[in-house]
């Protein structure tokens, strides 16, 4: 296979920059937040001090959510013993890329100022973005190793496309709550990655099975990604919730949900290894399930025994996932799961849904108050009549819709990345950063016994 | 020994976690800014703003500190050569299990809501467990590789109770300040943690000695641990401070102890090293001591050049600790100190405490104006009588209990991990992973003469 | 050549240590915000609320910037295989004297109190001593693994001298404006360490080649460096940018610029690979350049599509810097520049001068408002009269007066540092961290033909 793509890789990158720069240029402006006119603003609308300009309330939020992208998604992919190149590089392309075309995709649907036909950006948007990205950055978990930094942008493009629509359809066609995205996020950006990967499928990839594993330091570098996704969730599933008692229920929620999950995961992992040992894979990566979980209803009064209640149950669920049910997607479905996003966000994110919808049609204005009410579901306009039963069956209707974006358009998009134009690794030589990266020749990584063979044999017959 | 921690592990885990499920389920409700009637609330309280939610004054401070409680302390602890997943991930399961517990423990002590008995919890609750976390982290220090993970749980459950208890002692009954907690979390952690390992202590502990040294490439993941703690110290001791210049000051404080140490303590290093060269423990230790010994006078006019002096000799009195301290407790005292904690934690912990005894007494009016030593000290209420002086005395006396609760917790807790049921290693397996954790089998880490002995010679053989 | 340090090291760290505390004893005392007069002075100044106190307006940025200097600078430079502890040590220890120095130099420029003679401190006097570091830390990129310790403190006592001088020349007497630094921190700091470097020049450095480079777990820490520098710099180009709109907008403005940086990053280093391959090189450095070169410029209305325009340019210049400048550099010019300082600082510090006075001179009121104009460049008080153009002008000048100090100050520097009194490595010892630091006796790390010539013979000989 020619995994050449010394054309290919640089054209890309430079046509879709170009054409961001010249769609800038046509669609987007600051808004009234960002822009000089702010002092104006200001002074008209009677706001009483800067401190009000929306940077200050989500501004520490973005920056955490910034390193869950970048650090986060990084460095939790280079658990890998020979591919952390590839995870942190292209983690890192990917979402720089992303995070553009997200802002011009969302901006059209969310932030278009209709009296002059330009996009307005502030802080809220640069949150949205990366949150756009973060959907592809999942879908890049399950096909990790396998494709070329081509395919992945590619993959992203698509991806963050879908996204921008099946988002709208559910946050307001839909009038669906998703302040940490559960359904929006995880879910689409799970089953998007899952059916890609179904329908690349590589009946031979045991020939790299030797590289599909981890060594003692590069587990530990993954933990990097996932203290840093794990510490920062509440700031990902409060960075856009409202303002005030929004924000703060969010990540106390989150807090609980995520501290709950790791008892469970450690206790599943212990329970079904023979000797009681820990599992690393479980310890990255099931420890997170309560934050996706706990994505849709964040914001809502689920109470803290609620939140430690989903985290309960979905650090069980996604440590049995990574016990039983990667081997049967693999082995029965076809799906190869690089790093088991099936079951740190394809089954949280539905559960997230379920618990969003039954929270939402279970909200009363006893435990809510009247406007806490209105505020929490945005009961006004054209939704002032909705109550909360209705809301729920909303709800549920925003999680079909993430499920069949996600499906539909990775198997549309898997089918577009199977042409064999994109140079990506045969089968004996995924995972390994050797294909697309000039690796430092590495003298205590050679296994001692090809250094016999190679080395010293000359030496050794010298020496005699 | 038997180390099979199977059911044990689990057991404690789904046990305890359910525990909390039901126990939050009866106890724990959001407070008057995290609860949807926060909206109602601040038009009845005329708040002008949401920016006044305690939210925003203390979020970020909030994530600071989080990341040093799982990233901070977690990787500090992985400079041992094969002991970094139990490091990091130990001090991961202890840290979510401990916060929970915490935010119950404390808010029965300070946020009981007396018209409904519930405990209502705000991002304070949240930075308040973190911090009552720290104090078991502290002592896990202590005793790192020699205990199993059911012995840690343990130590923290009894760690948080008593933690929650001599805190509610020193800051409540004897109305002492104590924003970053030199005396509350410092000095009790430290002398719980080295109480416990002086119980437990291992007269045949060499027998792993070959584990209990760094590689490398541990060290460098070290000092990942070592800097998030000292760049976020300063929002450490400002997180609970008084709004507004008590976090600005507290803040200013602990930036410049912790940048006078960095200097003693490399001075210091190079000094007692036959040539000159420095030693990484001391590095990622004692440059954190004037972070701990600034935490309790943190908020009070200490004044710049005042922090300078107490870093400076805290770089000094903790690296001497290392040289010349630990291995006298080890060899005289008895006391397995795995991290140093002693002269990290107990040591400045104790200084940090009597200087914030002494420039307590030292306040004037003329310093710190009227209103402002009142809201400094709160003197209000029952405490509107008392004076700077006298308040120096209860600062001492704060001291007093965290020690005795420190070291009385700690021989108590000791003897209940001596009972032969907790599933710790045999003196010849501590500091490995291996005993709990599914370790990857290492390529790279086979040391070459090993390597040598197990694969080449029948290789050598079959050649010749 | 003597590398002994031993009494050099304590002797300089000590002396200047106590200082440090005289002249912070003289001179340093809290500013109105962070002194507990603040609760008097909010309300003599109808203050309505802590939360309008600059701590909150700055405090997350600082921590962001903080975290960039001390992990990010750090970590950015562990990529060499054997001088991790030297990159991310004394990183720490040059930037912890660093910060103490600049308050007192950019005290007494900014911060003096006439009215008692003290300097006054705060929040922003932080970020700015943070800032003032940074450009030493870059210039000691340029002579990674070729200075002992006490020279890199020597520089850094000059350096931060002549920062805080040129500074106050840039932004009072010019009254430039650079919210980012391009000019006052990275084109003095760059051209300082190529300066420096350049009468440091070893002509036998190719004596340590061997550990010249990378090994691919310490390109994976510098990873670590590249992503918080990336993810962290919308904060720095922000920290000190104006309350409100400028914030703001500097955040948005950075963010677009680096992520069209890494783009044509990847673009050019997979082009000039001969089988289109990426360099972690250029990775680890390049994407970083278009945050430098959009310092200067972030605050103003350079609009969304001007900052894509500024990264997309930086990427390939910074690239094409390490495949064709560096090596020019060294071979004819004879600045030996381990980091590439000149490809991710200088270059880029000097676009982002001229980026910042064209978009200065374009001003207009029509963009920016009469009051945002006034505003965003202080046109008040002596400078009530100046008009954009001739703003334009100033900042250029500025451009050059950090152009001047940087080379001049380095050349100096560069003949004190060439004084034999300073133990620095010989030719053959550079790169090494044996030289300075007790490094761990590593059985990983041994390569396995040095194992074979010392361990092995013995025990074949042995073995027949």
């Amino acid at each position: 296979m020619n995994t050449n793509i010394k054309w290919s890789l640089p054209a890309v990158c430079f046509v879709w920059q170009l054409s961001m720069i010249i769609l800038f240029g046509v669609f987007v402006r600051y808004n009234e937040e960002s822009d000089t006119h702010w002092v104006d603003y200001r002074k008209e609308n009677n706001i009483t001090s800067d401190i009000e300009n929306d940077y200050y309330f989500r501004y520490p939020s973005f920056q955490d959510v910034h390193v869950m992208i970048f650090v986060g998604f990084g460095f939790l992919m280079t658990f890998l013993k020979r591919y952390s190149f590839g995870a942190v590089g292209f983690n890192f392309l990917v979402a720089a890329f992303g995070i553009q075309w997200a802002l011009l995709m969302q901006g059209w649907f969310h932030s278009l100022d209709y009296t002059d036909g330009k996009i307005k950006i502030g802080i809220e948007n640069l949150i949205n973005a990366d949150f756009c990205v973060a959907g592809c950055l999942i879908a890049y978990g399950a096909v990790l190793g396998k494709v070329s930094p081509v395919q992945l942008l590619v993959m992203t493009l698509f991806g963050v496309t879908l996204f921008a629509v099946e988002e709208y359809i559910i946050l307001n066609v839909l009038h669906a709550k998703d302040a940490g995205g559960s359904m929006v996020i995880h879910t689409f950006g799970a089953y998007y990655g899952l059916s890609i990967s179904w329908v690349l499928y590589r009946p031979n990839l045991d020939k790299s099975k030797h590289l599909n594993g981890s060594v003692y330091h590069s587990d530990v570098f993954a933990m990097i990604g996932t203290l840093f996704l794990w510490m920062f969730w509440p700031s990902f599933n409060s960075a856009i919730a409202d303002h005030g008692d929004g924000q703060h229920r969010a990540a106390i929620n989150t807090y609980l949900a995520l501290a709950s999950t790791v008892l469970t995961t450690v206790a599943m992992s212990s329970l079904f290894e023979k000797t009681g040992k820990l599992d690393m894979v479980h310890i990255q990566n099931s420890t997170l399930a309560g934050g996706v979980a706990v994505g849709t209803a964040a914001e809502f009064m689920l109470s803290p025994y609620g939140s430690l209640i989903v985290g309960f149950f979905c650090g069980i669920i996604s440590t049995l996932g990574y016990i039983y049910f990667s081997p049967f997607l693999e082995e029965k479905l076809k799906i190869q799961d690089t790093c088991g996003i099936h079951n740190l966000h394809a089954m949280p994110g539905v559960i997230g849904g379920i618990v969003g919808a039954i929270s939402a049609a279970a909200a009363t204005n006893t435990v809510y108050g009247d406007l806490g009410l209105e505020n929490t579901f945005d009961f006004t306009g054209p939704f002032a009549k909705r109550v909360p039963t209705i809301q729920g069956g909303y709800q549920a209707a925003g999680l079909c819709v993430a499920l069949c974006f996600g499906i539909g358009g990775g198997i549309f998009v898997g089918l577009v990345l199977k042409l064999p134009i994109w140079g990506d690794p045969a089968d004996e030589n995924c995972f390994d950063d050797e294909i697309y990266w000039e690796v430092p020749e590495d003298e205590e990584s050679v296994p001692p016994i090809l250094a016999y063979n190679n080395h010293m044999i000359p030496n050794k017959h010298a020496d005699m």
